[in-house]
């Protein structure tokens, strides 16, 4: 891993180095940002997904572009590049070059923060302004609590997380380490059940937990709900976006990615990198297989096989519902048709009848 | 109702007389708490619904399990049961029974919480660490105000409440006895209204409040809006899930259930025990009957008059949806078969031509 | 701008002036409130907005009601009217003359906020309790911060603003003059980014900014994520309700209505006065054009052309989609007609082949 100094100037030479490669160019000119082909001035770094901007490229005031190995760039272009496997991936790199350090509180406990006399802060951790954490909560090393953020009695922590300001972890929760929760996001509220009693609601005590697994991020204001009994657990290395909720007793599975809005009801399990576009929903109780995926704004209704790709209200496979929307555009036009043949096979009839 | 002493364990004897039976088995065996049929070890208590999970039943280790009366179990079963109405009303009150205690701020006023001099605090309530108490705020009798709670001046509070953390309540509005509002969600932001004058889109003030009634209970990052003018009303005993939005001036009538992502738009009704599934979207100014359900992701565009079940985008009577789902499934076939017809159509009508 | 002295009555006279005419009716009589024409009494205010409320008009208590210009009132009304060209637009200002003060902090800073030492606080802000404000921070004019708000450094704040509790802003980030944030909302967190390299999804650092102009007003729990480079931006003048999702790169043209529960997903642009009705889903890099509407739960696949009205799953032009839906209610019927003419056309196959 290339460790800059504070502050250092990042050259074309830095960004090759980071990618492991040779500079192209003038090693020691010094970059100023990264940006699209179109909008990046003469000190800025760009890139080119796809032989689609070929065009784009040649038009470039970039310093620097990233380029797939796959493309074919035109002879005699004078813009330096770098060939890349994945320029998303690289961009990630650069990006990480460019990137501003996030603002974290002091470290130790700042003094306004409410911390109960039974639970132990590590001395490298970043407690912020206005945060509140309660009894017998077990911290991991180096973990940054930004300003806000309410931890309930009896949560364990790992090492290295991060929660940024408003997160609410409720009681008895698990979260691993390198774990990122965005600002708003509320871990372990009772799980969304009661049952009628013949006069009123009677709400079904949810006496579970939420366990969230090493190296998640959860965005903000999205919400995971405490099991009822057992656990809702979110898989290592999983993804979630903002405004999701994930009720009782879900299980994801390691490596999945929710997009934003995405609702999953109670009791349904993912598998191994499911992925669900945005406001998907999913119902209670089904399960989806390992590396599934859900185009945007999906309503699942049932279980969904592993591998497969899945959209629309009711999901069905991707390309069933390509086809029957493709037919649902027809079918006006169908029902003049059927007029027609109706009209003309009245005509036909009576001919017959003539016979 | 049963009172246990703290920390007393939990016997077979003790849930049978809960549910206000005999003791089946051996009644002074220790409990360890709940889980499913298949899950559960030789120390838990388990449930079947229906007779779908006899088999389950067969295999299962646990040390007791709820029954329904109308599930017939094969002789001889060796497992001790309670033969129980509601498995799942009395699996609540099992559950209640083996629900650790959910940790409160301490009795008082923590010395970071910002309590108006307009205001008195009961000396029973329980204000936590950083929560903000406007002036002439009425409290009732008992309420329990977790970290970060914000209440706004001339807020109505009945006994009893419970605010999880970093709930805000706007000012004027009322909330009856017995309410719990999870943490993050916002009550009383102004209603979403504007009007163009040509220029801009000037802020129609909303000059209305909300009104809570008795043993609500809203999920979390859930928001509902004060009225234009008027109050917005949650009914009592309605239970609203996470992410769902009501806005202004929206009546909810009693024993609702709104479930998670559902927004309702302004000025709609909905009446008593309504249930709108997950992601439901009601449109504006329209009523919903008595009794009505609507399931996840129904797109509301119109009155539903009582007891009616919808579904759809847009919504329709259930049956009218399945209907219609089934002939989408068949409109590909359908198109096939009309090409079909039209091919022989016309060589039947150059038959008929040559008569 | 009509200056009211402090509780002094609003009467018909009042609210006659503040709509620059003479008082009809008793100009002295005081009133107390907005009402719709039927729920009116006799000393509030009301308004119709077309001929349809005519016999709610006759049968009004109201003191004063508001009619458009156009509607021609049954001759010897005896209620007292004002004629104004949009009663929606004038109910605003009528609404304003009505409205509590909104309740905020005092001036200057609540000894427990949280202040950098190297941010300087106007002296005519109000810093509310427990708000949390980092190094470097540019507040302008009369701002309101509310309770538990937190502002990262850096962050750059115009004249006129008011952030409602526990609104959280993150680092960097510029908002304009008179920019309203609801409670719960947060600005700035990092966009939804990550690169698959074979063994976990690599978050690609969000070094970007949002940028929200001058009299933009968010709702409550709406989210605005952070540019991967460059900045989200929102436009001045537009109204986003509460929990909207914006995604990262979006540009939000000026004077845009964003309702309740849309998400607007990365990269995408929306021009001057765009219109998405509640829970619209937005793909990502996609364009709408100015003056551009979609109706509440469409699902935006592709560009949008200014001034076209979409709707539906996937969103088409309107008129398509109810032409579309038509036909799909008329389904099932063509289906049975199908199978009709196969019979029949059997039949007169048969005929044929007989001939």
């Amino acid at each position: 891993m290339l460790i800059l100094a504070p502050n250092s100037p990042i050259t074309i030479g830095t960004i090759a180095a980071a990618l492991g490669q040779s500079a192209p160019g003038d090693a020691a000119m010094v970059l100023t940002g990264v940006n699209s082909l179109v909008d990046a001035t003469a000190t800025e770094v760009s890139f080119l997904t796809s032989d689609q901007f070929l065009k784009q490229f040649a038009q470039t005031k970039a310093a620097l572009v990233l380029v797939p190995q796959k493309v074919n760039l035109p002879p005699g272009a004078a813009t330096p590049v770098l060939h890349v496997d994945d320029p998303e991936l690289s961009l990630a790199t650069v990006l990480g070059l460019f990137a501003p350090q996030i603002p974290r509180p002091d470290p130790g406990v700042d003094p306004s923060a409410r911390i109960s006399a039974q639970t132990r802060v590590p001395a490298d951790a970043r407690i912020g302004p206005h945060a509140s954490i309660g009894a017998r909560v077990k911290l991991g090393a180096r973990c940054v609590i930004h300003p806000g953020v309410v931890i309930a009695d009896d949560v364990t922590i790992g090492d290295d997380c991060e929660f940024f300001s408003n997160v609410v972890i409720r009681e008895r929760n698990t979260v691993g380490h390198r774990v990122i929760i965005n600002a708003g996001s509320i871990i372990g509220t009772d799980g969304f059940g009661y049952r009628w009693d013949g006069h009123q609601h009677v709400k079904v005590p949810q006496i579970g937990i939420v366990i969230i697994e090493d190296d998640v991020e959860i965005g903000s204001c999205s919400c995971v709900d405490r099991a009822k009994f057992g656990a809702t657990v979110i898989g290592r290395g999983t993804k979630i976006d903002n405004l999701v909720q994930v009720g009782h007793n879900v299980k994801i599975g390691p490596f999945c990615i929710i997009v934003g809005q995405t609702g999953i009801a109670g009791s349904t399990t993912l598998g191994t990198g499911v992925v669900l576009g945005g406001a998907v929903s999913v119902r209670d109780h089904i399960t989806i297989g390992d590396g599934a995926m859900a185009a945007a704004r999906s309503a699942i209704h049932g279980d969904i096989p592993a591998k497969t790709v899945v959209s629309g209200m009711p999901a069905l496979p991707h390309r069933q519902t390509l086809r029957e929307q493709h037919a649902f555009r027809k079918l006006p036009e169908l029902m003049t048709q059927m007029r027609k043949i109706q009209d003309r096979f009245g005509d036909a009839a009576k001919m017959l009848d003539q016979d």
